[in-house]
């Protein structure tokens, strides 16, 4: 089974290197980009001997307390095959 | 019109910081993950004065030239609305 994590700032808090590849873009003559916000994501492989549901709130854990930061960042995971 | 570019190592290519997360993973008693691949991705947000076809074109452009590194990584653009 193969898992998705997508982790990105909250939209609240500011995204300097963002902001950083944004203006760079523009610079480059790439005017029609408005903002660019940067995340991470993970692939994740799993093993295939746990049920689709016990693979969800696996993730849901451990995208809460491993890969994301709860106080600046959210997280959204997806389960595929 | 908003647009997210994904960008990961080429499956040829050591992920240390992703098999370090793996490792720590399984430490921490989640031993059903059997690997795991780091990547990143950026949500651009694009000026609509522009047809889709366009869009695709210039972010094709951006993926491959700026955002990254096509001797060890791979890219994927996804537009929607």
């Amino acid at each position: 089974m193969n898992a998705r994590v997508y982790v990105s700032m909250k939209p609240t808090v500011l995204d300097p290197q963002g902001q950083t590849i944004c203006s760079a873009l523009n610079g480059l003559g790439h005017k029609e980009v408005l903002a660019v916000r940067q995340g991470k994501y993970f692939e994740l492989k799993i093993s295939d001997g746990i049920s689709h549901e016990q693979a969800v709130k696996t993730l849901e854990e451990i995208a809460r307390d491993v890969l994301s930061n709860g106080v600046i960042e959210d997280y959204r995971v997806e389960i595929f095959d």
